[in-house]
């Protein structure tokens, strides 16, 4: 199988690629919208792409596109916690780092481990948290590097601290995206976006209703703007039922009646809960 | 009054300020953080922010930064349409112009235009709308800027095209912040913020049924998360009611009883409902 992710290689997207399926053969492409596309012309048979990170939220540019795809069905879904560790070049100890290299979004995670274990280091910002590590391996001055795990192993550095971000609740949630449906398994989930042709207040309120009466647990909403003004929005909800479930079905039908446009993007295997981790 | 805006002078959110307002002391700050800080600090009486997009959605930062925000309210909201001009140094004309500067989001929102019309011209990135006219001046080569008409103005540029996005409706909604509600004028909003300690199924359902009992239009509703992991979030709804009216106040009361953290973020005068154009 071929397994497309947001590339390069040594990023959290290749970590969860490697975690859903580790025997696939892994190609790296240069953003979201390339990787789906590919997934679309068949020169891969599958992608993993990130959907949501538990502290910053919906990965917008994933939803639009969902929005906007025809034949792309979500097929799964898998969670990897951001455990950003310190990576050196084997040997190098911790008081001898002079600068540490890092992606901006992780340096902003690791503030208080960086100001705190680190405040002998200087800060310096890499392009992605593979450069990081090579940024780390090229520099004059003894270096560090914050970044996933995977990326030590791919450049053969060395971790001396894990887990060294502020918040340990900081997951993120990748989709599978190919083809086809996945067949029920016991514990699955249908995500769907739709959007209402009048502003009749009360519409989501009865949507929602639609599910409680047939007891489906709704997991997520999300809003996005349908692009037609503001004040428009196509709303996307992650429910627990499979859409060949009988309660699918009539869920589904319902909601399609209620709706100008109405569209299932699949339905999968739940992943397990997650532990909160404090 | 002292009215902070996101700067430089010469982009969209100094159009907002001065929409909003045209005889208040203007003062620039270079990040949301710091206007929003100013306003606590009262070192400024008022600010304009962006809080959402017709085409890219919620303005996340200035949601969560209101969440955590204790002393803040919003006091008012406006719309401002993006409507991208083309600009050139007085005298240049269309078919004259080799580069075009510009934001790179200007330039995505741009591309029909970019691709037809200035088909013979090359498309350089600039750090803001307000620096593209600069980069404009400052090019060897016959050049264009596009972005908001405010910096045609200030920069003494000459429009030689309006309107040139390729969707119509491109709007920003924003929003002002201070230290104290409006009171009632007959048609406001409220902007509210709850979480729910469990996951349990249909609490949402019963929060929207609240609003349905009382009948009171829902305009809005978002989703961002909590920081507790992934499947906690906090929902952010605008309502058309102002919280000292009766049925404001009976609303608000069950939704923070049925709440584990609830926040009220203000009372407002709602702005007028926007054309859709074609």
């Amino acid at each position: 199988m071929k397994l497309g992710y947001l590339g390069p290689a040594g990023t959290y997207s290749e970590e969860a690629a490697y975690e859903y399926c580790a025997e696939a053969e892994m190609v790296a492409y240069p953003s979201i919208p390339a990787v789906i596309d590919a997934v679309e012309k068949r020169e891969i048979d599958r992608c993993v792409v990130p959907i949501e990170n538990s502290l910053y939220g919906a990965i917008t540019d994933v939803l639009d596109f969902l929005v906007r795809t025809e034949d792309i069905h979500i097929a799964g879904e898998l969670a990897v916690p951001i455990d950003h560790c310190l990576m050196v070049t084997p040997g190098t100890a911790l008081a001898d780092i002079k600068v540490v290299f890092s992606h901006p979004q992780s340096i902003g995670q690791s503030r208080r481990y960086l100001e705190g274990t680190l405040a002998h280091a200087q800060v310096v910002a890499s392009l992605s948290n593979a450069q990081a590590v090579i940024d780390m391996q090229e520099s004059d001055a003894p270096a560090g590097a914050i970044g996933p795990g995977r990326a030590a192993e791919i450049y053969g550095a060395e971790i001396i601290a894990r887990a060294i971000q502020d918040n340990p609740n900081n997951y993120t949630r990748f989709v599978v995206l190919d083809d086809t449906d996945r067949p029920p398994s016991g514990r699955d989930m249908t995500s769907v976006a739709f959007q209402f042709s009048e502003d009749e207040p009360g519409l989501l309120h009865r949507a929602l209703g639609v599910l409680k009466e047939n007891s489906i647990n709704m997991v997520k909403i999300e809003s996005r703007p349908t692009g037609e003004g503001l004040g428009r929005y196509t709303f996307l909800i992650d429910m627990e039922v499979h859409r060949s479930d009988p309660v699918g079905i009539a869920t589904i039908d319902k909601l399609r009646e209620m709706s100008s446009w109405f569209k299932v993007f699949g339905s999968y295997p739940r992943m397990e809960t997650l532990p909160v981790r404090t």
